[in-house]
């Protein structure tokens, strides 16, 4: 299904030059793509020109001019109000007039939030978006929810949560009943605070939802469940650490593999290998965490993401958008409000 | 300075045998050190015959008899009440009689968190013990409190955490006037939930702190700052997170070194360089959360710990012993109630 993604060309913290090369990346992989970049006219131009593209290749790309750039430390609310030609409002509003079936942007992701609240609406029963991310397991993927939309949450937004992200995964993974956990300091039933606790009781009696139980963070990578729910100030602190950690462990490794002359000859020997776990352990894999409860397609690149980590948001947003994952998500939504509805 | 320790020797899941191994290597690490072995006597007995003591190695280990076994998901109210002759109530009560220094136990976290506190008592001005515990960093090591005795904290506990860490760190590393971050998600003054906020505007005014602001998940392993400081519920997941990911990454790099004939050749020359990463990444190297705020000195392994994580668990609970950690905290907090004193 052919599909047209508006870009944010100018976000994130390498700029247009890197997201441009992340945008050729995801049209190779994907012939039926096309995308529409916001941003500086004259500046993305130049950056085109410069990868010497066919005629049939540079056709689907599209251009919206937009001469101003959001910064990543600015006030939300002062953006959505003031900031109404940057390339941030101008590529979400393209989703919200229809022209464009989803947006990446690897900005602000608080002014991005809001700015998509305002042009697209909130799925109606869901109070708060959250944001969800994959995570690498011993089996494959699963996913965690919310890594950072929601620091302060009610028991109600993580069952919210649940639900969302059990529509997710069986939308876009294609599984039936997704099993889903929430994340707790223990396994046990007294363990946790009165929000996991609430929200364990509010997602336990959910007739739409397979709940596994609390998870602890040490068997998140497990790949034992297929949705980990949090509030987002776990969920942030969660993903953050988890890449602080795997950025460390890699110097560790590069290191190692540095010390001597025996330990340079084996490095040299393992060097396609340490490539491999490079890619592995690197976090950009992952690289796209999509917004979900809004009436449209969101995906927020990470801020310093390379242009394959940005190709591999403009994937997932791809994803989303063919299997119109914000429609299932609002009948999902609609229908648990039904009397007698099985899910 | 000669210390004995007293040594819950029937806790954690690998039980006394592994045990006994991590106390003979402490003892082998420190010549000053003598143990008091808290179990079934006839049994501590067998598993030290197998180890063909010299008479001058075995006379610096001493026996306590107890039948009697607190399981790791007993409920820690009832074990305080009903299991008075168990060997966590007798290796904790050795400390409270100045019989030993302090107390080494792999068991159950709450119930021992909760016999301490019976025993022991807290120190004046501290609410609430918590633990700490040592993080890799590329620097050398820094620290992260509280890791789980309070899960649900007001801003006042985390000024508490962010005193008595200070304090433990001067002590036990010579650190002056450590720095002091608070585990955020963001480093911007505006992010955060109303605890975090309302604890930064408590510990930046404190002139005993050497506060340096917000840190976020991914920066806690530069080495930094000396002191991250979080409620237990967000410390307890970001350390199990990091055991679960370090777990998880060091199975794909064991992987990778088995898939093919040549990876296998590089596998068996790397060997040695793998090994040294696998002792890098091990969490045991910093095992042994401190409980901070109690009148003496206890030291909570790691339940799942082997011999090598136990005796650094044992060589912990030895510096804070011989630097009189409780009574440093408890001096500091009576200072910081005198008017006009300067810390």
């Amino acid at each position: 299904m052919q599909i047209n993604l508006a870009i944010d060309a100018m976000s994130g913290d390498l700029g247009p030059r890197t997201n441009i090369a992340g945008v050729l990346l995801a049209l190779l992989h994907d012939p039926l793509l096309s995308v529409t970049l916001v941003g500086k006219k004259s500046l993305l131009q130049t950056l085109l020109l410069q990868h010497h593209l066919s005629c049939e290749f540079a056709a689907r790309i599209y251009l919206l001019a937009s001469d101003d750039v959001i910064g990543m430390d600015e006030a939300p609310a002062s953006v959505l109000r003031n900031r109404k030609q940057s390339s941030m409002h101008l590529a979400v509003k393209l989703v919200a007039q229809n022209l464009c079936q989803g947006v990446v942007s690897a900005g602000n992701t608080g002014a991005l939030m809001l700015i998509s609240r305002h042009y697209l609406g909130m799925l109606s029963g869901i109070e708060r978006p959250a944001i969800s991310t994959a995570i690498p397991t011993y089996k494959s993927h699963s996913y965690l929810l919310d890594v950072g939309a929601n620091i302060a949450c009610q028991p109600e937004h993580l069952l919210q949560f649940a639900l969302m992200g059990s529509v997710m995964v069986s939308c876009v993974e294609g599984k039936v009943k997704p099993r889903v956990a929430l994340l707790n300091v223990g396994h046990e039933a007294i363990k946790g605070n009165s929000l996991v606790k609430e929200a364990a009781n509010l997602i336990s009696q959910h007739p739409c939802l397979n709940y596994v139980g609390y998870i602890e963070g040490d068997k998140i990578f497990n790949g034992d469940v297929d949705l980990v729910v949090c509030d987002g100030f776990t969920g942030n602190t969660v993903l953050k650490t988890s890449e602080g950690l795997a950025r460390y462990l890699s110097g560790q490794i590069q290191g190692l593999f540095h010390q001597n002359g025996y330990s340079r000859l084996v490095g040299f020997m393992a060097k396609p290998l340490l490539q491999r776990l490079k890619q592995q352990m690197d976090p950009v894999r992952y690289n796209g965490g999509s917004f979900l409860g809004l009436q449209g397609c969101v995906v927020k690149s990470h801020g310093n993401a390379d242009a394959k980590g940005f190709s591999f948001a403009i994937m997932r947003a791809a994803i989303e958008a063919r299997q119109g994952l914000a429609a299932h998500l609002q009948l999902a939504m609609k229908k648990q409000h039904l009397p007698n509805e099985t899910c």
